[in-house]
C-alpha cells in the first residue's frame, strides 16, 4: 500500500476514494437543512444564518497550523492541516478544517496542489483547484466592475476630479498572465475612453479578496468595500468606492460567494474552504466567516495561514485574530528534516544524503519561529512531517533538541497514512491546550505610530535589529497620519524564503535591518501593506505550462491536474 | 391585481412567488437522481449522461420563438417564450423552455432583464442575471487562459513563429468596459513579455461561447476548441489551439459549464437556461445540448433566438439546426402594435396615440418575416403581445390583415397574466404543428460558394437586391478557399434594427443591397462571420449605470436589479 501509493498522483488518490454525499457530511454537523446549499453532490455553501442561530453556542478550539520559512523541499503545511483534522476525527472528536481556496491561475502554470496531498487531501480536489463554487470568479467580477465604474466615471465627465495618473485600483484575472502586468488602456480615440497606464494583478491579490476574508457579515463587507481607496483626486485627496456609489452593487456581486464552502477530506472529515488572499500583500488566511463558522460547528478547528510563521501566523494573530476576536488555543509549527537541512545550506539535489550538521544549523530557523509563537503567548507543538529520506540519526538529533528545550514535538506521517499519521500530533495538541498557558495577545498596539509597529514586527518576529524607511515611505507615513490611517495594523510584504528581507538568507539571519520601500494602503481591508521589496502580484507561466498535460477523459473526469 | 401589478418591478414579482425546490422540479422529469446536480435549492445542472441514456427516446416538439426587427418599444420575445411554455403546462402538456443565459455586463449598465418579464419570468431571476451557475465565468477563464498561453508562447521563444501583429484572439471580461476596447499589453521591458496591440471583448462575444453552444458533447467541444484559429504565423498560415496543445486544458475548464442549467418559471414550468452567444457576430441561440436535452425531457420545447427573424431565426435554422439535426416543428413570430407603429415611423414618445396608418405601414416588417419563415418551409403563428395602449381599432386592423392573408395569429397577455395569457397562442401552435406542412430545409447549401451563400441570405431573408463585397472581403474569400474554409455556413453580423444593413431603415426597405466589409473566420464554431459594418463587441456603461441602484438588503436579498 505505502509502496504503491508513492507512485500515485494526488489526483489519482483523490479520485479513488468514494466520497460521501455532501448532505451526509453536513448532516453530521449542527446545521438546518435550509442552511445547506448544495453545489453538485460533493460541495455545499453554508448560509450565513448559521452564525446568527448559533451565536450563543460556545466556540470550538481553534488550532493554527504554521511552518518554518518555506523552501523548495516542501514542508507540507496544508497536508498536516488536513491530516491533523482527520486525526482528531479518528480520536472521536468533532473536528473541522478551515483552509484557503486555491487560485486557478497557478494551477494552469506549475504542478503543485493547494488542497493537501497524499492521504491528507480535501476533495473533490479537481473541483477545488478549478472553479470550485465560483468565489474567485465573483471576486474577479466585482474587482473588474469597479475598474469599469472608475474609467466610466472619468469618461463621463469626471465629477470627482480623479487624477488619471493616480488610480491605484487595478484590474485582475485569475490567470498567470505576464503580458497584462503593464498595459495602456482607453486607446482608440474619444469614444473609447481616456488613455492611461494600468495593470492587472492575479485575483487573489485584489483588495476585495482581503476584504472578503476579513468581513464579519454582508453589512461589514459593504462598509469595507465602501472604504476602498481607488484613486486620488487632483488635490491629492483619496477617492473611495463610496464616493462612486457602487458599494451596494459590489456587495450584491459577492453575496453568494461570502457563504463558506463545505467539502470533505479523504477520510470524510468536514472542511470549510473559503477565501484565499496573498500572504505577502495581504494577510494570507481563509475567511473570518469560515473560521468562525467552523468554530460554531466543531469541537476542534484546524486552520492554517500562508507561508512561514513570520508572515502567515504573524498576520493571523496580529490582523485576523485582532479584527475578529478569534482566539487560537494552540499553534502547530510544521517542519521537515529536508527543509531544515536546506535552511542549513544543503542544496536541493543533496537532500537525500544524511547531514546532521546542516540539520542542526537549519534548526535555528525553527527555533526562531518557536520564539515568535511564545512571544504571542500561545501554546504550540512542533510537527515533524516525516519523509522517506529522513535518517534515524537526523530524527534523533531533532527530537533530542526539542526535548532539551522542552519543546512539545510530534512526528507525523499524514501524507502516507492520513489521519492515522497525525494521531500523535493531535494528542500533543490536546495536551498543550489542556495544560499550556494561553496568554495570547497581538504583538503590537495598533495605536502605536506606524514606524513603531513595523519595528516591533521586525525585531520580535524577524529577529532584526530594526527597520528603516525610504524617503517615499516616510512621506507616505506623513500623508497617512493626515488621512487618519495611522491607527491600522501593518501587513508586511516580505520575501517568504527568509526571516530577513533578503531571500538568499535562509536559517536564522542576524545583524540585519529591514527596509520599507513603500506602503500600500488597504483601507477597505483595514491595514497598511508595508513593502520591503518588489512583490510580484501577477505571476507568469513557465515554458511548458502544466495545462499541456490537462484533459478530460471519456468519462468526463479531469486528468493531468497534479 | 392587474392594476397594482404594473407598479411592481420584475424583481418584486419574482421574489414574491414561492419557488419550488429544484429537486421537485427535476423530479417531474425523466431524470435519475444522480443526473441532477443541485446548485443551491433552486438551480441545478443536468448531467450530459441524460442524452446518452435517452438516446432512443422520441424527441419532443421544438417550437422556435422569433420576432420582428427589434425597436426601442420592446417586443417581449423572451416573455412570450416563457409565457408560451407556461401555457402548454396549463394545457396539461409536459413543456420545457430552453433559453439563453444573460451576460452580467449589461445588467450592471442599463435596466432591462433577460429572463422574461412580469408574470412570465424564469426564476430565481437575480441569480440568473448575476453569476448563475458560473458558466460565463468558466468561458471567461478559458478564453483568457488561452490568451495567456498565446502570449506566453511568444515570450518563451515563439516556436510557432506567430506574427504578433496578426493575433486574432482577444481577451474578454463579462463587464461593460469601454476602456478595454483597445489596449497595449506586454509593456515594461523584456521580463514582462512582448508589447503588442490587443483588445478585450465582452465574454458573450468569445468564439468559445459560440463553440460551447454548438458542441454536441465534451469530445466535440474539445475538437472544436482545437480548431480555433488564434493567429497567423509569419508565412500567413493559421495557428490553432491544437498547435498550442491546450485544447484539453480548455475543455477541462469548461467541463462543468457544459452541463445545462435547470430552473423554473413563476408557474413552475421547467426551464433550461444555457449559453448565450451574441446574435450578430455569433448565432444567438442557447446551447445545442440544452435544446436537445429539453427535447428528451419534454413533449413541447419552447426556445428562442436573438433579435429578429432576419438574424436569430435565420441562424437557428441555417446554423444551429443544420449542425445538430434539431428540427423545429413550428415558429412563433412575436410582434407588438407599438413596435409595428415604430416600424411605420411613429417616434417612441407618441406610441400611446392611436395611429392605424403607421401600424399598416409597419406591418410590412412583419409580412417580410412571415415570408422568411415560409421560405424555410415551416408552419408558424404570429403572436401579438398586447400592451395596455393598444386600441380596439389597431388590434382589429392587424387581426383582419392576418385573417385576409390566412396567417395564423393569436393575441397574448403573458406579461400580465402569465401562462393564462398564452393559452390561445399555445392552441394555435399545436394546431399548426398538427395540420401545417413542415418542409423545413436550410435556405442555402453549405457547398455553395461563399458569395452565393451570402447573396441567398440577403435576397431571401432580407429582401435585398443582392450583396456586394469590399476588396478586403474578396481577398479573404480567396484566402478562405485556400484554407478549405469555404464550405462553412455564414453567420451574418448586421444591424438588428433593420432588414437592411442600414439601421435607420425600419419597416420593409426595398431596392437595397448589403455590403460585406470583411469576414471573421470562427473555425472552431464552424462558421464564417460576414460583417456588414462595425459591430460593437464591447459595450460601454452609461453615465448613471444601474449598478448605482443595486444593493443587498438586511435579509441578504438582492435589490435594485430591474
Amino acid at each position: 500500500m505505502s509502496m504503491t501509493s508513492t507512485y500515485k498522483s494526488d489526483l489519482q488518490i483523490a479520485q479513488e476514494v468514494e466520497m460521501k454525499k455532501i448532505m451526509d457530511i453536513a448532516g453530521q454537523l449542527d446545521l438546518l437543512e435550509e442552511e445547506i446549499e448544495p453545489y453538485g453532490h460533493y460541495k455545499a455553501k453554508l448560509s450565513l444564518n448559521v452564525l446568527n442561530r448559533l451565536h450563543t453556542k460556545e466556540d470550538g478550539k481553534v488550532i493554527l497550523v504554521t511552518a518554518i520559512n518555506p523552501t523548495p523541499a516542501g514542508e507540507g503545511k496544508s497536508t498536516v492541516t488536513v491530516g491533523l483534522g482527520q486525526a482528531f476525527n479518528r480520536l472521536g472528536k468533532k473536528a473541522i478544517i478551515a483552509m484557503r481556496e486555491p487560485s486557478l491561475g497557478p494551477v494552469m502554470g506549475i504542478k503543485g496542489g493547494a488542497a493537501g496531498g497524499g492521504y491528507s487531501q480535501v476533495i473533490p480536489m479537481e473541483d477545488i483547484n478549478l472553479h470550485f463554487t465560483g468565489d474567485l470568479h465573483a471576486i474577479t467580477a466585482a474587482n473588474n466592475a469597479l475598474a469599469a465604474f472608475i474609467d466610466n466615471h472619468i469618461h463621463q465627465g469626471n465629477e470627482l476630479r480623479i487624477d488619471t495618473r493616480k488610480i491605484s485600483w487595478k484590474r485582475v484575472v485569475d490567470i498567470n498572465d505576464r503580458a497584462l502586468r503593464q498595459v495602456v488602456v482607453g486607446l482608440g480615440g474619444p469614444i473609447q475612453g481616456v488613455p492611461r497606464e494600468d495593470g492587472f494583478d492575479i485575483t487573489v491579490a485584489s483588495e476585495i479578496m482581503a476584504i472578503f476574508c476579513l468581513a464579519a457579515d454582508l453589512q461589514d463587507l459593504k462598509r469595507r468595500l465602501g472604504r476602498i481607496v481607488v484613486a486620488y483626486n487632483i488635490d491629492d485627496q483619496p477617492v473611495t468606492v463610496a464616493d462612486l456609489g457602487v458599494e451596494g452593487a459590489l456587495t450584491l456581486l459577492l453575496k453568494d460567494a461570502l457563504k463558506p464552502n463545505l467539502v470533505q477530506t479523504l477520510e470524510h472529515t468536514p472542511a470549510i474552504i473559503h477565501g484565499g488572499p496573498f500572504a505577502n500583500i495581504a494577510h494570507g488566511c481563509n475567511s473570518v466567516i469560515a473560521t468562525k463558522m467552523a468554530a460554531k460547528l466543531g469541537e476542534y478547528v484546524v486552520t492554517e495561514a500562508g507561508f512561514g510563521a513570520d508572515l502567515g501566523a504573524e498576520k493571523f494573530l496580529d490582523i485576523k485574530a485582532r479584527m475578529s476576536d478569534i482566539k487560537p488555543e494552540a499553534v502547530v509549527i510544521v517542519a521537515t528534516i529536508r527543509a531544515l537541512k536546506m535552511h542549513g545550506g544543503v542544496p536541493k539535489d543533496q537532500l537525500a544524503v544524511e547531514n546532521v550538521e546542516a540539520l542542526k544549523a537549519g534548526m535555528k530557523n525553527l527555533e526562531k519561529h518557536i520564539e515568535t509563537i511564545q512571544a504571542f503567548g500561545l501554546p504550540f507543538v512542533v510537527a515533524i512531517n516525516k519523509f522517506i529520506t529522513d535518517t534515524e540519526q537526523e530524527i534523533h538529533t531533532l527530537l533530542s533538541w526539542c526535548n532539551e528545550q522542552e519543546v512539545p514535538v510530534a512526528l507525523t506521517e499524514v501524507w502516507e497514512k492520513g489521519g492515522e499519521g497525525g494521531i500523535e500530533l493531535a494528542g500533543k495538541v490536546m495536551a498543550v491546550i489542556e495544560n499550556g498557558k494561553n496568554g495570547f495577545a497581538p504583538i503590537y498596539d495598533v495605536a502605536d505610530p506606524i514606524e513603531k509597529k513595523v519595528e516591533t514586527i521586525a525585531k520580535v518576529v524577524y529577529g532584526a535589529d530594526g527597520a528603516e524607511f525610504s524617503v517615499k515611505a516616510k512621506k507616505q507615513i506623513t500623508q497617512f497620519e493626515k488621512f487618519g490611517w495611522d491607527n491600522l495594523p501593518i501587513c508586511m510584504a516580505k520575501t517568504q524564503y527568509s526571516l530577513s528581507d533578503d531571500q538568499t538568507k535562509p536559517g536564522r539571519p542576524s545583524g540585519f535591518t529591514i527596509t520599507i520601500r513603500e506602503f500600500r494602503p488597504s483601507i477597505g481591508a483595514g491595514f497598511l501593506v508595508a513593502l520591503t521589496g518588489e512583490i510580484m502580484t501577477m505571476p507568469g507561466l513557465p515554458k511548458k505550462p502544466s495545462a499541456l498535460n490537462m484533459d478530460v477523459n471519456e468519462n468526463g473526469q479531469a486528468v493531468g491536474i497534479f
